[in-house]
C-alpha cells in the first residue's frame, strides 16, 4: 500500500539508545501478564468503545455525509463549524493536513469548495471579526454539540441564528447543520423544533473520539476529503491495534511504554510532527492524551493523580524555541517526533541572486532533504542527550494515513488506560468550571455556586501588583 | 494611565489559596537573602543585558524603522518575515495582539498596509503556497538572521532572491530588506556585497530578547503599530521590575515563586491567556522560559538539567481539552492565566431566532461576559483543585500593554536565572542539532560528523512496526 504506509519506531525509548535515562528493555518482558491483561479488558470492552466500530458501521450515515457535503460544497461560500474542544479539534486536523496550506486565501476555483472556519472560542474580537470577512447569507453552520449544555456553542448558535434571519428571513434554516446527540439532550430538541434534521453523535463515542463519525467526516466531504480513505486507514490500523502482543501490536507498545515511563516520574508527552500540515492534529492529540489519561482516581476509586501533559511543538520551526531544553533540561519528557517521507511539492534551493558566500553549501538541495536532514539531526540530537524518543514516518499525509494516525492514538489511548487501570473515557474534573460559569452566567439552579463564588473573590488579597 | 493598566494576582501560588500543594508563605522571607543577591547581580550585570536598554537608546533606530516601515507599508501589498525562533515569535505576537484577527482576508483599504506572513518553517508544502498567494513582485521581504548561518533561514532567503531575479530582474534588490549584525557575520557580509543598508541586531540581544528591537520592530511599523508606546510600555515595567524587592517587583515574585516551584519538582508552567489575540504571545513566552531556563550546568559547571516545559494554551478553547487534566492530574505545573477586561469588540447574545428553552439563561448576556466568567470559574476550579496559578489582568491588549508584557517576562526570565544561578543568555544544547544538520546537507568541515551519522543509522533495528 505504498503511499499509505506507516513505520513506529520505538528503539529509543530504551537504555541502549539513550542511556541510563531510558526503559529497560526487560521492562516488556516483566509486563508480559499486565499487558495480557489489558488486551482481554480492551476485546471484553470492544462493545461499549463504540469508536472502535465507527470504521465498520457507518455505510448509510457515509452516504448521508457525502450528500450533504456535497450540497453545501456546491450551495455555499463558507463553512462555518461551531463547536468547541472534542468537537472542533477533529475538523482542524483534517483541514490542515489535507487542504491547501493557505486554502481559504486561493480563489473559489482553486478551492473547489466554500471557505472553511472552526469557531472554537468565545473571543468576542475573533468572533465578530468572522463576520468582517464572511457574507452570512452564503454561509453554512455546523453545529455540534452532543448534549446541548455547551454554553461556548450555544451562545455561538443563538448570535448566528440571530443574525441569519435578520440577513435572510425565514429562509435562514436552510444554512443550519446540526450533530448532536441521537434522542436526547437540548440540542436534539432544538433541532427537533425547528425542523433540522441532525446527525448523531453515537452512544458511547464521546467527543475527543468522536472525529471518525458526522463531527469530522461532514467537514471532511465539505472539503472534498477522501472520507472512505480516511475510514479505510482507520480500519487497516485496527487490523495491527487488536493484536494481542506488543511485539505486533504498536498501539500496545505505544502504551506500555509511556505508563512506564510515567511511572518513572516522566510526566511530559512531546507532539513534534515535522508537517506545518500536522501541527493541529498534535492539538488533536493533547486533548485526547491529556482528557483521557489526567485522571484524580483509578478504577478502584484510590487518588492517583495520574496524568501526562501533553506539548504541542512543530519541526523544524521549535528547534529555535525548544530543543535547548529538549536536550540540556531535565529527564522529564518523550518526544514523539512524526515526518512525511514525499510532501505534496518537491521545492529546490537554487543557486542565489547575489553572492551568499559560504552559504552556497544548500545550494542544489531541497527543502525537502533540508526538512527531513533536520528531523534526523534533532533525533540524533534528543537521543545523544539521553532523552527518550520514537519516531512515526508517514510515507505520504494523506486521508488513509491520517485516518490511521487518528486511530493509532485512540487505540493507544485506551490501552495506556486499561494499562493505568483508570477510566481512560470520563471527564469529572471538567464540571466544577462549567458549573461555575453557569453560576456566574446565572443559569437557573446555581444561585448558591453563584454566591460562593462572589464571596471567595470579595476576600481581601496581598501579593497583588499594579502596573 | 487606565486603559494601559496591568494587575498581577500571586495569592493563588500559595498554600492558603490552594492548600499543601501550594508554596508556603514563609518561603519569601526565607529567600530575602538570594533575592538580594539577585537584585545586586541584576544591577551589575545591567549592560551587560543589553536588551534592557532597547526601551531608552533607540531613538535614532525607531526613526528609521518608522520610515522605513511607512515605505513598506505604502509601497507592497505584502509584508514576508523570513526568520525562524527569536527571529520570528515576536513579530507574531505583535501582529496577532494589535491587529484585525483575520488581517489578511480584510480588503487592502480596511487592512490599511500590506498582508502579513512570517515564514518561520521549511515545510515545502506550505513555503510552496506562499507563492500561490501572492505576488512577488509586489512583496518586500524582512530577512533577519544575526549569523546568516541559520541555515533556514538562509535557504529562503537564496529562494527568495532567484525568484524575485526571475519576476523583476536586478529590481529585485528593492524588494529585500535585513537585519542581522552590527558588523560580524555571514548575512552581513551578504547585504554588503549586494549593497543592502542592514538595520542592527545589537551586540548582547539574543534571539529571544530582541522582539524591541529592529528584528520586532520593522514588523510594528510596517503593521502601523505603534512602536513608541510598545516601548514606553516597556519602559514604564521596566521602571517596577527593577526595584529590589519581591514586596515592589512582581517580575522578581515571579521569578522567585518559580524557581521555588521548581525546587518542588514543578517542571511544567502553562500560560493560558483568554483572548485569541494572546495566543502568539504565549509561544513567544515559551522561547524565553525554555532557552533561558533549560540549561544542563549552572555557573559553577555543576551539573543541574534545570528547566521548566512551557506549555501554551488557549482560554476558554483548551478548557475543552486540558483541563480535565490540570484539574485531576498531578500537581506539576503552575498556571498563568492573562485576562482582557475590555476587548476591543462588544458583542451580545440576543435572542435566538429559534426556541432554545433552557439555553436561553445566555441570552441578553455578551460574549464578553462570558469569556470573563470562564475565565474566573476557570481559575476558581484549579485552585479549589489545589493546582498553583497566578493571573495577570490587562486593563486591554494594546501596544503599550504588550510591550509590559514582553518586558516583564523578559525580567522575570532573567531574575530567574540569577536565582538559579545558571546563565539565562546562552543555548549551548542548540549546537548539536545544527552541527548535524550542516553534516547531512553536506556543508564543507563537517564530513566526519557526517560519517559518524550514516553509521549509526545503519544500525539494524528491533521495535519497528509497519502500518
Amino acid at each position: 500500500m505504498g503511499k499509505n504506509a506507516i513505520r513506529f519506531h520505538f528503539n529509543n525509548m530504551f537504555r541502549p539508545a539513550v542511556g541510563e535515562h531510558g526503559l529497560d528493555m526487560a521492562a516488556i518482558p516483566a509486563a508480559a501478564e499486565a499487558v495480557a491483561r489489558m488486551h482481554a479488558a480492551m476485546c471484553v470492552k470492544k462493545e461499549q468503545m463504540a469508536w472502535r466500530q465507527l470504521p465498520y458501521n457507518q455505510q448509510q450515515v457515509v452516504a448521508e455525509v457525502k450528500q450533504t457535503g456535497a450540497y453545501i460544497r456546491a450551495s455555499f461560500d463558507n463553512f462555518v463549524v461551531l463547536g468547541i474542544g472534542g468537537s472542533a479539534l477533529g475538523s482542524k486536523a483534517l483541514f490542515a493536513a489535507c487542504c491547501h496550506p493557505r486554502y481559504n486565501a486561493l480563489s473559489a476555483e482553486r478551492r473547489g469548495g466554500p471557505r472553511f472556519y472552526v469557531e472554537d472560542n468565545v473571543d468576542p474580537d475573533r468572533l465578530q471579526s468572522l463576520f468582517d470577512v464572511i457574507d452570512i447569507k452564503r454561509t453554512a453552520f455546523h453545529v455540534i454539540s452532543k448534549s446541548g449544555n455547551t454554553v461556548e456553542t450555544m451562545s455561538q448558535f443563538i448570535l448566528v441564528t440571530d443574525l441569519l434571519q435578520k440577513a435572510m428571513g425565514a429562509d435562514f434554516r436552510r444554512n443550519i447543520f446540526v450533530t448532536t446527540d441521537k434522542e436526547s439532550g437540548l440540542m436534539k430538541k432544538i433541532a427537533d423544533a425547528a425542523g433540522w434534521k441532525s446527525f448523531v453523535v453515537p452512544d458511547g463515542v464521546g467527543g475527543r473520539f468522536s472525529v471518525l463519525c458526522p463531527v469530522g467526516l461532514l467537514s471532511a466531504a465539505v472539503l472534498g476529503i477522501d472520507v472512505d480513505a480516511l475510514l479505510e486507514g482507520a480500519a487497516a490500523m485496527d487490523k495491527i491495534c487488536t493484536q494481542p502482543t506488543v511485539e505486533e501490536n504498536p498501539a500496545y507498545l505505544y502504551a506500555l511504554l509511556y505508563t512506564e515511563a510515567m511511572k518513572q516520574g516522566v510526566n511530559i508527552s512531546v507532539m513534534l510532527p515535522y508537517a506545518d500540515a500536522l501541527a493541529p492534529f498534535s492539538e488533536w492529540y493533547c486533548q485526547l492524551w491529556a482528557e483521557s489519561l489526567g485522571k484524580a482516581v483509578d478504577n478502584q476509586g484510590k487518588p492517583v493523580h495520574y496524568g501526562q501533559t501533553p506539548v504541542r511543538a512543530l519541526g523544524v520551526t521549535d528547534q529555535h524555541s525548544q530543543i535547548q531544553l529538549y536536550n540540556e533540561g531535565p529527564y522529564d519528557k518523550i518526544i514523539t517526533f512524526i515526518g512525511v517521507e514525499h510532501f505534496r511539492n518537491t521545492l529546490l534551493i537554487p543557486s542565489a541572486a547575489v553572492p551568499v558566500f559560504e552559504a552556497d553549501y544548500v545550494c542544489g538541495h531541497s527543502f525537502n532533504e533540508l526538512i527531513a536532514h533536520e528531523m534526523q539531526a534533532t533525533i540524533h540530537a534528543v537521543t545523544t542527550h539521553g532523552k527518550m524518543n520514537n519516531c512515526i514516518w508517514l510515507e505520504s499525509l494523506n486521508a488513509c494515513t491520517l485516518g490511521k494516525l487518528f486511530f493509532f492514538f485512540e487505540m493507544a489511548t485506551a490501552a495506556a488506560g486499561e494499562l493505568l487501570q483508570i477510566d481512560a473515557f470520563n471527564q469529572p474534573g471538567v464540571e466544577a468550571g462549567k458549573v461555575a460559569t453557569f453560576a456566574l452566567m446565572g443559569r437557573p439552579g446555581y444561585e448558591d455556586v453563584a454566591r460562593q463564588l462572589s464571596e471567595k473573590h470579595s476576600a481581601s488579597e496581598s501579593y497583588v501588583f499594579h502596573a
